[in-house]
Parts: C-alpha cells; sequence; structure tokens
C-alpha cells in the first residue's frame, strides 16, 4: 500500500486507529474453542466488527508462534482475510525482526511477498544493513523501532551517544538509510512527552503508537505533539478493544470500543482543522 | 541443558563448533527437492553426519518462515530430531526476538517450551523488561545480541554511550539483569580485536560467535582472545559446512569440513593446555 492510501482512508474514516491482534486463547469468549480455528474466528469477528473505525490492523506475531504450526496457520488466514476483505486496510506485522543482510532478505520477503504484509516492525539494533533489506520493497513499509513503550526504553534508547539519546540517533541516521522514504517509525504512548522533539526532526514520518490504553499513554497527550499535518499517527490498541468482553457480546463489546476511540480520534482531528 | 553439560560435551568432542541449519532450497542438492520435507531430509542428513565433530546447531528462524507453514514444520521437526537423537547437543534458535513483557514471555514458551530448543538470541535494544522473560527459564540461554559480525553494527554497537561504546553497555547493564547467569552473548568472529576488551569484562560467560568463514572472519584470531578457561566459545559456520557440495555427496562433504574446523579447534585447545 502507498502511504497516500494509508492518508486518504485516515481521511475518509476520521480516525488514526490500530487494533493489535494479539489473540491470547486463554482470554478469548471460550464458546469459541470448540471452532475449529478459534484464533481465526475471533480475528475475523472482531475484523469484521470494527473495521469501519479502523485503518490499520496489527497482529504480533508472538502471540502466534505461541501456538506453533496452528497458530502460524491463524496468522496466515488472518491476513489472507483482511487482504481479501479490506484491502483498503493497512497490515502491519509486529514482529521486531532484524538480522544480517541475506536473512533479513528472508524475512522480508516472508512477511511483505508471501504473508502480504504491508508492513513489519524492525530493530534497529544491527544497523543499515540489517534493515535495508526491507526497505527495498516498494509500496511496503519498515517501521523501525524508536522509542518503545515499556519500562525498558530507558536501559539503552534514552541513553546518550554523543550529545543525543540513542533513539534521536536511529531517527536521525536512519533518513539516509537507502529507500528511507519506507521507513516509519514506533515510538510509545507512554512517552507522550517526547513526541515534540521527535515530530521536530520527522515532520512527516508516520509513528506508530502502542501503549494506548492497558499500558497508560494518553490518546490527547500524542495527539497533541505528534500529529503531523497528514495526521501521521496509527494509535494502537490492543487489550482494549478485543478483549472488552470475553461473551457473547465480544464483537459488538470491541466494535464499541474502536467507535469511542475513533470518536475520539475524530473530535481531535476537527479540533485540528 | 545447564552449561555444565554443554561443557562437558565441549571437553568430549573437543570441539566448540556450531552448524547454523540456514537451509535455502536454492542450495540444497536437487535431488532433495522430491522428498517431502525437503528441509527437514536436508538437515537430517547434515545432522547425522556432522554431530560427532559439533557441540551445537543453530537453525536461524528467518530460513524457515521464508517457507510459511511447510517451513515452520520443517523447524519444528528439525528441533525434534535433535532433541530425540542427540539430547547431549545444544540447540540455539536464532530468532533474534525482544518484545514487551508479556510478549517476549509468549516468544520464550514457544522456543523453549513448546520447540525445546535449549537457547535463544535476543535483540538488547528494548532492555531489560523485554529480556528477562527469557532468563527466567531454568536451564535455558538467552544470548543477547551485543556486537554483531556485520558491517551494521558499527552504525549503533560501537558508538559512544558515555565514555563506552553502547555493545559494553549492553554487556554491563545485562549483568544485572534477574537470573543473568543465563545470559550468553552474540559478538562476531568479523570484530576479533574487540575481543580482549570483551573476555576482560566476561571471564566466564559464553559467546557465541558467527561470521566465521563466509564472512571473513578467522577462527585463530577469535580464539586468541576469545577463549576462557572453560572455552567459552561455541563457534558458528553455517555456509561453509552445509553446502561444501549440492550433490549426492553433500553430506559427507558436510562431514569433512565440520570435522576440519573440530580439528583446528582441537589443536587450539591442546596449545593451551
Amino acid at each position: 500500500m502507498t502511504t497516500e492510501s494509508l492518508i486518504s482512508e485516515i481521511k475518509k474514516k476520521n480516525s488514526f486507529l490500530c487494533v493489535g491482534l494479539d489473540v491470547d486463547l486463554e482470554k478469548i469468549p471460550v464458546f469459541l474453542l470448540k471452532e475449529e480455528d478459534p484464533i481465526f474466528s475471533f480475528n475475523k469477528a472482531i475484523i469484521d466488527a470494527t473495521h469501519q473505525y479502523a485503518v490499520a490492523y496489527k497482529p504480533n506475531t508472538a502471540f502466534y508462534e505461541a501456538y506453533g504450526l496452528k497458530g502460524w496457520q491463524s496468522l496466515e488466514k488472518t491476513i489472507k482475510y483482511l487482504n481479501e476483505n479490506y484491502p483498503e486496510i493497512f497490515t502491519i506485522a509486529d514482529a521486531k525482526r532484524g538480522d544480517i543482510g541475506n536473512t533479513s532478505s528472508r524475512y522480508a520477503k516472508a512477511f511483505f511477498e508471501d504473508l502480504g504484509f504491508d508492513s513489519i516492525t524492525v530493530a534497529p539494533y544491527m544497523g543499515k544493513d540489517s534493515v535495508e533489506p526491507f526497505l527495498a520493497f516498494e509500496n511496503k513499509h519498515t517501521i523501525l523501532l524508536a522509542l518503545t513503550s515499556n519500562e525498558g526504553a530507558f536501559d539503552f534508547q534514552t541513553k546518550k551517544v554523543g550529545d543525543e539519546e540513542l533513539y534521536k540517533h536511529v531517527l536521525k541516521t536512519s533518513k539516509d538509510w537507502k529507500n528511507s522514504e519506507n521507513l516509519m517509525y514506533v515510538v510509545g504512548a507512554t512517552k507522550a512527552e517526547y513526541f515534540e522533539e521527535i515530530r521536530k526532526n520527522l515532520p512527516n514520518s508516520f509513528l506508530l503508537v502502542p501503549g494506548v490504553g492497558a499500558q497508560g499513554g494518553s490518546l490527547k497527550e500524542v495527539c497533541k505533539y505528534g500529529l503531523s499535518e497528514n495526521i501521521g499517527l496509527l494509535v494502537n490498541s490492543s487489550r482494549g478493544i478485543i478483549y472488552a468482553s470475553n461473551d457473547i457480546d465480544f464483537a459488538a463489546a470491541a466494535a464499541r470500543e474502536a467507535k469511542k476511540m475513533q470518536q475520539e480520534m475524530n473530535t481531535i482531528i476537527d479540533g485540528i482543522r
């Protein structure tokens, strides 16, 4: 998907909501467990119920790998379902991959070509030649970890490298990589006070923002400094939406929570017009 | 597996060779492609032929994910085959994972419990709470990326954080994490000049050393400064061994190359006794 298509979908829906599909068999409604593929059945119901409020879906691969072959199959079915039924929706493989060049190419092929994701999250630690193989794919997006939402972000990411924090050094350095126009960045909602400076450095880049809701981040705070001219944000919510109910009404409850977030986003977008 | 068992296997075989099972269907012998599971057939033959010279096997997950469901199945069969037939051999999932706490727990469960790997490689960028879920597993080992073998290592890993390089800061900081006795580190063979200092900081830790062979690293150089009292090294070779021939003799050729490395290692071990 082109960035333009993503922006147009955001404007059409007045939403920059990303729904995190982090499926845990212990948290989904019990009656789904007798289905042939409970994870896919759950995802399908959630997607069908929330798609009018969301512009992106983000399965985290850990939750699928945790169920081995079956989990991998559920992931394949989920992305196929999204691409066939909602091709206008941006898809993110939250995989946090990254390896030496020829190996990163393998991951890129797996997620972009074979599975058909629009984007993948990638860790920057191994540097340029570990990321560029992902950037080489046209109209595919590489979402580089910059400042993550967890406490551990303060262990290395905010440490000073020369006169700037490591995450800023990552932002700056990566702008010079080949096909860097295909880069987006992960910035945690729990680090709202950092958004002003990040936006100054990256006026146009899209930021994928986890950490709203269960992790404690505030949508308003993030938007205050994080919004760009083209919105430029994808704010993710996982648990707050997909586990709004674990009863027969789970999909309707998820839709209600997604709608609530979309309306908050709509109000914010209206406020800056 | 306990570290003691690994050390005892190293001493028994006079080898600290790790064989990287990075299987590419375009590089394996053509006649294997008609097998039901060519990747597993290839791995089985390589393992059977080289196991007396190697103490560890390391499939890189990218090469399996690149083949989707079938690849994941081949990975499962490979680790199962290793654990059932060669339980004395140390197994490494070269997965370079790492995510926020509850997500890292998922990866740890998948690789340690379900697949049954002895260890996994993990990226340090997200800090302590992204790594500790892996460290929580008893007799399982977390191999943290420190100084990798690729050129991109110089983008961030060798940048000064305060008065020390980032990778040194990673080494030092991680020693204070809970269950840090379960840590090992990745240090690339292409960075041989760094081993002396690293060994000073980590006199007893095991280092997983990729980059010998195709990537240009030298076994002698690595050993000169990298060996510890208990050897403390796992030196990996992938392409140089598994693709020594792509004809009917591929397993014998792999055995020959593995034996050559084991003999070099034996000579080095004898030299320090």
